[in-house]
């Protein structure tokens, strides 16, 4: 017979998976930058907090190993070394780091106001919740502790590790995807506040919403933003926005709460036939 | 600013994900069929070729409840044992049925003519290969070592068992792209038998390609095919072929080896920026 | 299961449905203008050519009547018989034509060249000859006659009258269809001269392929054509290809013979999942 | 002038096109299987219901000679008379079943509940009424007697042999299409409850909706159906609507009242500019 | 990175560009054909109403010219000059045209009804009003001034003649999205009443609406069309929204006020990512 | 009549519009940053060369407005003036910059190799070639003085300030669109190396190509760009091309010569219907 056929999934969402830092605890995303740079000072090289944010959302060691091959980084370590840096000096950033993480961390994993509603919100229309971090397991351990203290739980947890490879690869997200039964993948949605959790959201075959005012790419911590005057906010806004967008985010929202009228239009869109 | 962008993968494939019995070993896909009619002779109700094949591509326990729930089969064990069958009686058939396929699925594993080629030929190209099966762990280490002494031997063999669902779930598949470090999943193609196989590759968001002529939806063995006038062939391909594009599979074709064009159709369209 | 499967015809074309006068007979499509002008002169009312030619390509009952109700005709039938033009005067002025047209017509029914050679080409590659036509059953046949001893004949030739409704209704094309067993619908190609072809085979689901030279919308006999320099044909040429493009059709060609190539590419749209 | 124009039809839907048994008459689909199941006895060959049913929606002749070629009933065919069945075996059934089934058909003709109000409902918006069924045409006339008794008659019915070709052909419906005046083909939409129902209107260029609980694919008596708790027809229904979706119908309804809002959603799509 | 990212335009609409003549002033389109009928007369050369009205849309230069072209002119023009008519000819009718033009424009220049309210409205949600005519610049200064006392001024007015070419091309209502300082083009809507205004609108990359009811195709002064029945103006309408429809409009109303909604329908549609 | 019609352009492209520093003439798009540099030097405030590079592509006066706004330079500008810079510092930095740009602009004005060639062969396909920067006038001047003599001369050049709005704006490249007579505008492909080149292409709704190596995001001088290793070339490169993808470029190639095949491709995407 000289017929194709189709098929598109055109039934409800099953699914979210949410990125920690920046998108359910630790408003503003403050934590993983304070640690580089603590720990890059430790090292006698001075970075700068826009540097130490820069590729926010890989695994750490990678994230590590990023901020050395920046031109004033590496020209700072050489001068104060004499040599290019290399894998053992980020083995060796990475060791100071990762304590240092542990131990800050638990100071900076509030979760962030009106989740723990949302979450509810999302359980009463039947999704599943799961969660993906650029965090390893043991600083994961502490900032679940302390959101399950104050009401965030979600149903898995998949930290920087867990799998071969970490962002911006679908792998942490495909985990969830297996652990809660999840098909078709199209069903589910990545939320997180960096490009490189639109990435791995995009290349897992979800829809991808990105948070801004929350998150790392407007970094401001939740004291200062709820004094921050609305002009203002939408300065830091609009380009964080607008770096999230070209990223392929299918949606751009300001914190976890926006998120809920966005999942009707997203099962409206599967009703229609359409993909992410 | 009041855009929105839309990111497309317009990069080459990076794996395949391949079924195991009648897509590259056990020509016909025998070995089931004739381990489930036996489980159930030994229980004492017989079990037609066309139902034991019914349910093909599922995990075997799985298999075995679907068969019992057809209504000749559950008439007929009503009739031997005086009640409906119920899971414990599923326990029992594949309690049966396992050691039994163990037993014989070595003579049922012999890779299919062209299938070590053709692996060859995709390893060329930069693929990875990657496997999933219904066959339980134990099962498919035999059938791996068999093949593996004939030439074929996937990056990474997933079996029943080693996710928490089977298919038609995404699980098996997945597993293959995070173990092989695939990015993104659109770069992926699930190649199988069955309307199961085609299931769980769609369910991942992968392009799917079925096999006809080598499966269990023809479901006849190599020295039978061989022997087959080709007016014959065809109508036992045109119904299976029919049935797997009824599934949504993106591409239909005899064997393994006529697989290899298909891929740079893929490629092409990957490069216009279609998705699967 | 929440999926929905959507179905594309994959295959070759099997058919393609012909007007006559215009299209494979008749260059220039002079016959039903000059019947209707001389139609119109038998009742002392003129009218001119490009007026004869305006509805062509409607049965020509419903074509008296149009031109009738184009403001200087009913003026000047106003003007001969002191009242405005009703049924009973399209009743008659068609009494008149008839004849005159059966009369005539065999002067106006010779192939166009390239016809028949197109027309073999067409039934090599398996297609199915249908055609249809504003003339009533008796001209046809007159124009049959002739055109077989030319050496065109198709395998059906369905005239206005034999539905219920006309042009551009879809009723002649699809008659064509039932009797050459054509399925689906879009594996079929409609060819005319005219916007009513166009919309005939628009309205039945067919490709459609308008020809300007040789046709209504051009309007130049064969032997008038043949010494026509370039500059003029285009002249001719270019807003009559305009308002066939404008009425939908897929593609527009100069005559019958260049349409050949067209089915190619049909055939590989259709392959490649698209409608027309 | 360097332009393609793309014509697309907005406009209302103007004609539906109904199948009959399962459709709007004979609940459950009843009357074929049976005088199958009796022309088959009276040749001394045992045929199942689930056999009878196979092919259903086919002309009669060709469905005959589809349940002769089943591997088990040409066995018995063999084991009863010596000998493969062949076209004279099929002559000679259909002669039994022939008037067996104008003997039987008038117990199995009752109008589906809701029925008539739904083509009251259809009628009110201006909706012409067509029909075509497998049965013969002296089978059909005795159903639409039964049928115009109980409220139903349709604008026109078709039978199988008042066209060249059946289903899954698109003869039959459009014929509706030319007798009816429906223009274009797109405002048209056939309605039945098998999977040739569904061919039938794809082939033909209509918008396809299949019926699931009233019809051959859950099979149930009305009285029975009345019965049968909502856990068990929803087992029934699954697989039957999932078998007619994969034929590619735009839609599955339970039964014809459910049909009537689906009309208003191809509208609203026509009015976009879609197509079936 | 083999990644490709499409852009598209979300936000609001920012601009119309609204011809004048038969759109926003003068019912009908009354001045433009009566100018012309009487510079023809003035060379003794008589022309119908249809022939002055056929090129509208045109700077008026080629107007005459087009009008020179038609064979009864041409024809006509030979008879009474004796040679075929050329660009001295062009000239002198222009020459004769371009002061009888200004001498009548104003008498033909009064704002349609309700075009001041939709003004309003259309500022009231934010968009700039371009507006291009092919009317000259000393012509299109009488009927600004006109109707700026009725009511009616946009923000621009660029005439023919103010960029090197005309309708079809879009130079005029680009020079509009550049001095309004429109962003993107697809942000803005082009609305006049001829094929050439719908032309001039797509050539731009913009939305177009085409006006029936108070233009040059239908072409019946405000006095008549209030006495006009129903029945007339669909006779007259119909025939006029087809020809505007065929040239690509993306939507067709009665006059400038009928617009306001489908402002909203085309947001709607640049929201969900589509472009004219 | 119930129809709407879709019209696409089908033809041949007819020009380009390029950006001039970084895409025809000055590889490695130097001038600008150094004049901008010296600009602050000589108000006593230091920036960046990553600093002045940032905002490439607007006009200039805005692009010393956006300098301004970062936070480390107006952070400096208070430590050395006592306040936040204003507009009259702004008009201050131009009123240096401006100057020192027509100063320095001959000695980075030489034509990137393959240039002159390339644009030969976009005028034997028949473009026209248009141009656009963000220089202002006086200092465009010089560089076409310089190019010319070297044998690029583009059939017009818009300059920032030309229009009242420039880039990200469409203004300056619709400008060139009506002085080159081009229509419709999808028939023009805008080539650049910024982020804003890509913008105003694609807000004036043309085809976009942007280059990587000769421009701004890479930002090497010719003379070492030569010298550079591959490997070092690919790691400046690949971001550069990611930014400008991200931004919405429907191509991205190397240099202007790369950018031939590419025209083919968009030719025949415009053939098939496709629009930017």
């Amino acid at each position: 017979m000289s017929y194709s056929y189709t098929r598109r999934y055109t039934g409800p969402l099953q699914g979210v998976v949410l990125d920690w830092a920046g998108t359910t605890v630790d408003f503003g995303c403050i934590a993983p930058a304070g640690a580089f740079m603590e720990a890059f000072r430790r090292h006698e090289v001075e970075i700068t907090l826009e540097q130490a944010r820069g590729p926010m959302g890989m695994p750490k060691w990678d994230h590590i190993k990023a901020v050395l091959a920046m031109p004033p980084v590496s020209t700072a370590w050489i001068a104060r070394y004499g040599r290019r840096p290399d894998d053992t000096d980020v083995d060796s950033v990475y060791e100071t780091f990762m304590p240092l993480q542990v131990e800050i961390v638990d100071r900076y994993a509030d979760v962030i106001p009106g989740v723990a509603d949302a979450i509810a919100a999302m359980r009463r229309r039947g999704l599943k919740i799961g969660s993906t971090t650029g965090y390893p397991r043991q600083v994961l351990d502490v900032v679940r502790r302390v959101a399950a203290a104050q009401g965030y739980e979600p149903d898995i947890a998949v930290a920087a590790g867990d799998t071969p490879a970490g962002r911006p690869g679908p792998a942490m997200a495909l985990r969830c995807v297996i652990e809660l039964g999840i098909s078709p993948v199209e069903a589910c949605v990545k939320i997180g506040d960096t490009v490189l959790d639109v990435e791995e959201g995009l290349n897992a075959g979800m829809w991808t919403i990105a948070l801004s005012d929350t998150g790392n790419e407007v970094g401001v911590p939740l004291a200062e933003w709820r004094v921050t005057p609305e002009e203002r906010r939408a300065a830091l806004r609009d380009p964080a926005q607008e770096r999230l967008r070209r990223a392929g985010a299918h949606y751009v929202a300001g914190s976890l709460p926006d998120v809920l009228p966005l999942l009707d239009e997203i099962e409206a869109r599967l009703a229609r036939g359409e993909r992410p």
